[in-house]
């Protein structure tokens, strides 16, 4: 890699999980129509039919006469080969097969768990975690090997369990996590202030101060210009706290899987006074069964949808012919910003300029008050060859008391799925809030669920 | 004071709460039965009625031919007299009077939150921790003004944020807390041995390393001589779990309104593989209410009951008739041994004798992963003028989860209470595990209960 | 103040020691080339004459003709009337004449204790400190009363412990330290890359990682675009060791009692492997009194002057006379960037611009080898309503040995300055490793500048 | 082992550094007089010829007809068969021979450093670190890998480093470490105690809590009962400070080596207000070299002396021609206390007794303002399988300034020691407060002691 004239020559990125549908695409959308840097991507996924095919269409990006960034699409079969000179590696996965993750999400709600994701808390998300560490140990021990210098940026999710995984094996590691749940909340503030004071605003106007764990994020400093958005939310929230608030037309949460109508957010806010950052069905996973998730009918109430896994399924099949289309050429790529900042944050890295963002990192002075080494999500600068998190402050107290279950939880969850401690692993399982049922139901469920999963599980776990 | 020949003379004991029926009693025995100190004991309560009669019951006890300790007793009227020349405060009162109890225990039953004590943490818990906190604010004040040296001995419950607030007003303030509910599970583990081995051992023999917050307190290593009692409690947890235990014959918990079987307990031994040290009532109350609060039927399963505020009613009434007796000489004043430590420390803090035993005290290092300044139950060293925690490791990171959310509290509790905030109080109080209501139900029963124990708060409380 | 279209309106500055020859004008050129602000400076000084006097070369700069802030500055006689309405504060003030600061430099020269600066640490910056804090004390106290929300800007030496004395008082305070030494080895790395890469570079472009307490500040990292610069400075370090290096033509150590040759800079480099960013003269001070500050044969081997009062003296001369020809019009007032960053640091607070910058604070988090609440100076980044800074890692261990003992001498000057408290002040005093001297001189040493600072210190000192 | 009645069988104490004389001796008479342990002694040493000698000696101890332990000395030929099945290691070795001792304390000589000891700090200290530390580097790898359980008691200097390293390598060891320097402190109170107030008191009644590192240890509180001890020190200090006090009749510091006049430990009592606990010697070593250490004409005025490694020498003759005369016969071995607590801390580790007493162990939080994980020196508590430190408070901020330093020192020698880092091993070197020479001089000293030294150190440092 050489910089020229504020320019990245020969970037070499790898890309695991680079047989993805749909992802993959928006990021070499967002390469292609950034002139800043060119290079080579190169795609590594277990399905390698998949790698294969995104390779093709990773080429046609980059040679749309639109496209400005000069990539060239090359496939790995093994992760040696991935890492191998890598610059910048991508890890964005989805660890297991929607078979886990039915377990993940349905299982639990035969005993009244309800989750809207089963992704990153709650007995899904700790299930998922004890699938997806063993590979984030894989990754990080060919990491060391291969391309210790690599920036290493993740987007799998559970977040924080992940990013743990590849410290706890690599402590050196330049890693760090993206999400862009607090941005669509840096929306809703945008939409608020055009709404109570008719000022138009993007999100990248929003100054705010970030701190929490992901998809357990919050804010408590919210600035445009010289305009303290506090107060304004504080009446925005009176407003709309009944009825909710529809932030993007066609995007109802009655139609829509993933939309929600802000109301645990509100909630959250009436409870604390600080903005809860990331969307109501992750939030709502983080907090007491009894607010949020009792019952399909209050979820209702709430006015956000369990999502289904079926309905995964489903959209999966229309990805897969569109994959097809693509590569026939029936339907042409086009070029279309993500509004994802991964393609940003390596131009920041590579020197070529500056920017302040949300991030998951593990915490050295961060947030003053969770453990040192907790991933924990706040803004950092990035810069020439540097992240440096700014200090953040405290997690309000109140806040804290709902945090911190999480927050023991992280550590413990990577611990239990690296030495395959069944015995730790069902005790911080049932430890969960979403898991208010009896002792001896939820060891059930835990066998179930860990029955469920277990072909992504270590040998370890049949004994 | 003077110190001859390892004995105490003229030891000033300001008691605060003195009119208390029953619990004074008590120490005027164990103060008897003691022949290493002598002096004054400086009565002080509210209600200078049952000061006097207390008085004339303390200088009973005094006069007992088999008495050992000479102590006189005589009756202060406000604050500054009662402190004058104190060695030590003891403070042991009751905030309200049982019409507040009443509604701390009972209000939150409409709303389906069953509280077995309600005097800690819980809605109950918390509301009496309002009117409480500034009572020891006072009580500070005076301290820092009349006997800022003197040793303060609190009894009163709730003990962190009665402690909690003394350390506020006062920082330099020699307080620190006393609860029996440790020895209790001493004695458990001492009874176990003998079931389980045949060994014959006191409560003292047993070597414990205590670590948590008072009655949400935890025993991560205990041994008798060279014996490791943590492998023989699993077996016995495994034995007893479904039945539960009785420790005292006559003590059954069908029909003892304090006692239980233990079950608590050992359910959270199978959750953590640690030895929860204090009463099951208590324990269940810092739990999430779907543990073992959910109904008064799932109370039962668990096996204790939720004592009534009836009960205590008409047990005071037996207390007050015996008071007459006592006074009148119907009744003899008796020499008994409660098994409380006070006396104890006091000669240890005199330079007497040296003990290690748990105490209530503001985290000085004590607990690594609990925050500083926060109130800790721990070991101690108590000896000639030093009380001296050790340094008794870290709380085990899955009972932090359900631990820290009351730790947080404890501080926003006293905030809440000495600046009258009203908005902070319901953040808090809506947050408790116990509170699984909406927000607006939460808001209705703090309303509620507020207003019924609004004779003791602040004005400001009124506004 | 409002802000319009990227542009702050009516502005108020409150200049405390806003009677200074020279600094004063210089902010007064800077905000004169400054079009994105205008409004108010309010000028105080203890000589009234001179603020008067200041005041009218304000407007001079003002009615400039290619001036492009408007300012209209004003002349307040009490802090009261001062800092009202301000929106910033700035704190540049001398403490004690310049018979104080010839006490303060030489008194010491007596026993073998050499200081080039005499400012900051060393018995010269203690005595410093202890009237300076006094007067901290009071603007803390007016700040607090009359303008709690302005932010703060101090300039003043010693800077640790004038900014520790506002935040002791007035622990809300936004206030922060402004010092331009970080700057100037910027500059010097700058020089460097050209010198050794033919590379054209500003300060600005030289990205940093800053850590330490002010005048012992350290860069750990240091980038231009993707260039390491620090392998560079070994080299460079290498070649210059014995001659030393002229950064500025025109500035010749040997002439410039300001100026060095960086040999202090260099040798430290090689003692740590890190690069000392403040100037030789303030770096020396801060080591043991045998490394470089032995004797002035030593001081003229490491290249650098010792700056005498004398001089000082005669340089106010000269400025007082071109005072005069300023105010009559002989000397016309020039528009002139000073290099400060004071009035770009306002342009970001009010939420025109970002910059990252370096500052002083107190430590929540950023330096985390250093105690929460120790001023020190890291990079944070100001931007609408917030200066957050980075967290900036640790310091090296070995370097933490010299700087720590500064670092706890910095919270006992200040609290024995403000309890004058003469037994705790002589024990601070007599630990300054330039004191290396026997108890007994240290003593005689200490009562003498004592003396001779006494008009500047409280009553209390005279007992 | 077993416990019966109070009593421990078939104790074995795995004693490395076994072929000692003189405190192999001691150690065998106070097993012989303890009646409350019987077992195995097995002595090892990388002299065979020693341990062979020292093993007939110990069982001449144990046939005593008035020893009340029972223990059978064994003879080990390498670690392995040492530790096999040890309950306690006793590490007492001496780290190299007295050609590495001499130039440790002597070759500083040449450059105007001048040490009392050489065993801890100093240049001195830090070269017998770095061959110190690889022994106990393999030593805590066989106690890994042979006795991970038995409880580890090091007497080997420096305490500290060596400590450090058996914790670094072995972080789950039961290592902590013993000295008696503190003793003589409590001697030396007790004694005062005698002088001034008339009142006999034994070292074991002098209350204290310990704060700091090994040999530069602190008291800030001392009570005897009810007595305060520290006003009485300060009038004891008043009184000698100019002539110093002789604690031992028959050992003056004119005659005696090993002896001061208390003089340091006066002068820091004046410096900071509380009680330096080591001897004059080991203190003096720890603070800037201009205090105590200038020249020997100045340690002569401080009244103590500078132990020659010539006396060593012929001291080891004579202890040769002791141990020929003791295996003979023609001396007889006699049972006489050495004072040291070893064989206590065994008893109380058993569960036979309770014992508070000093000892070094990592801070787990016992001293709050000392790094976690730095060896410290406080007050534990030992009893039955445990040793708790007590929460001892926090370093005085003015010591800390001094002994900071060291701490910091602390893990960067064990790390240069450990990976064999020329370059970390000599900045550590150069910034030792005792080496007050230039860079080049301290490289020339450098490379002369380590070429002294370097038939014990890894291969890796004659690369």
């Amino acid at each position: 890699m050489r910089i020229l004239n504020n320019k990245a020559y020969d970037v070499k990125i790898a890309y695991i999980g680079g047989g993805s549908r749909g992802w993959a695409w928006g990021l070499m959308s967002d390469l292609a129509m950034d002139d800043s840097m060119n290079g080579t991507v190169c795609l590594y996924d277990i399905c390698s039919e998949s790698t294969e095919k995104n390779c093709i269409i990773g080429n046609k990006y980059s040679s749309l006469k639109d496209s400005k960034g000069e990539w060239t699409y090359t496939v790995a079969y093994n992760l040696a080969d991935t890492l191998q000179d890598a610059d910048f590696v991508i890890i964005s996965i989805l660890p297991g097969t929607f078979e886990q993750m039915r377990s993940d999400v349905h299982s639990p709600e035969k005993y009244g768990i309800y989750q809207p994701v089963g992704d990153t808390v709650g007995p899904g998300g700790f299930i998922r975690a004890l699938r997806t560490v063993p590979m984030f140990v894989e990754i990080a021990s060919a990491i060391k090997e291969h391309s210790p210098n690599a920036w290493v940026i993740n987007y799998t999710n559970p977040m924080s369990v992940s990013l743990k995984a590849l410290y706890t094996v690599f402590p050196e590691i330049k890693a760090f996590g993206c999400c862009h749940e607090v941005f669509e909340t840096q929306k809703l503030l945008a939409q608020m202030l055009y709404d109570c004071k008719g000022i138009e605003a993007t999100r990248e106007d929003i100054n705010i101060n970030v701190l929490g764990i992901n998809h357990f994020t919050w804010i408590d400093f919210a600035r445009y210009h010289d305009i303290d958005l506090l107060p304004i939310y504080s009446e925005f929230v009176k407003t709309h706290y009944d009825e909710g608030y529809i932030l993007r037309k066609g995007s109802d949460w009655r139609s829509d899987l993933f939309a929600s109508a802000e109301r645990v957010k509100f909630d959250l806010f009436c409870r604390y006074g600080y903005i809860a950052a990331a969307g109501d069905r992750h939030l709502a996973e983080f907090c007491p069964g009894s607010w949020y998730l009792q019952s399909p009918e209050s979820i209702n109430r709430w006015r956000f949808k369990l999502t289904t896994v079926d309905w995964r399924v489903a959209n999966l099949e229309e990805k897969l012919m569109r994959r097809e289309r693509l590569i026939t050429g029936e339907e042409s790529v086009v070029l279309n910003a993500t509004g994802e900042e991964g393609h940003i944050l390596m131009q920041a890295l590579l020197g070529i300029r500056e920017i302040i963002s949300n991030v998951n990192l593990p915490n050295i002075g961060q947030v003053r008050n969770l453990p040192l080494g907790t991933i924990v999500e706040t803004n950092a600068i990035f810069r020439s060859g540097e992240i440096r998190p700014v200090v953040s402050g405290k997690v309000p107290e109140n806040i804290l008391g709902v945090m911190a279950h999480h927050v023991y939880s992280q550590e413990m969850t990577v611990s239990a799925a690296i030495s395959c401690d069944k015995e730790l692993a069902f005790s911080v399982f049932a430890n969960d809030p979403l898991v208010t049922i009896s002792l001896e139901e939820a060891k059930e469920l835990f066998n179930t669920m860990i029955s469920n999963t277990l072909p992504f599980l270590p040998e370890k776990w049949r004994n």
